[in-house]
């Protein structure tokens, strides 16, 4: 068992990505290697997930973060997905996160809301 | 494995929640069974979950539904919790989640957000 780091200060970024690519975004195996990948590069540890395909289109998914989480969730037929990186450690890892997973699946829009948890 | 109804714009309520009772959101089993509940009180269909127990204090986890998740963190060393409720079926069943959400975690205070995705 893990212990955690008493850091709360949390900042959530809401990525609203249009355009993507439906075959980088069906398949919840290939979402799941991308957030893991995503969690090496950025220096998240990962304490569980849980991934599901969706017939005939899309797949939802999540990693949990020592640090809060990492959600996607897509809908190929309208090239879209939403994704979430809440981290809290620090304003920098979650913005790298999120650099990181739109360079990976390419849409042509993306829409970025941030949040201040706990603040 | 499940079909998905193609409904797309969602609903994010970001809810942090201060003054929460400690004993209440310790526990990851408690969590779990607490976001379970909520999904049959509002009836969100479960496909997927993933709860951690940290050590020495604290929880995390993450529901995944049919349209979106619920995911939890929480730190009762400072008797708070960051709740999120991203629902694809509605405003509605989003808000009665939150208000099911907090009436059983029993804040002193709540902090709402409330984001549209796919806008």
């Amino acid at each position: 068992m893990m212990n955690r780091m008493t850091a709360i200060k949390g900042y959530h970024i809401l990525a609203d990505l249009w355009g993507c690519p439906p075959e980088k975004v069906n398949k919840a195996s290939r979402l799941e290697e991308i957030l893991i990948d995503t969690t090496s590069k950025v220096g998240f540890r990962v304490v569980g997930k849980s991934f599901y395909q969706f017939k005939p289109n899309g797949a939802t998914g999540v990693v949990l973060l020592e640090t809060s989480h990492i959600s996607i969730h897509s809908w190929p037929e309208f090239n879209f997905v939403a994704l979430d990186v809440y981290s809290c450690s620090g304003k920098t890892k979650a913005k790298k996160a999120i650099r990181y997973l739109v360079g990976v699946l390419n849409p042509e829009k993306v829409q970025i809301r941030e949040v201040e948890r706990f603040k």
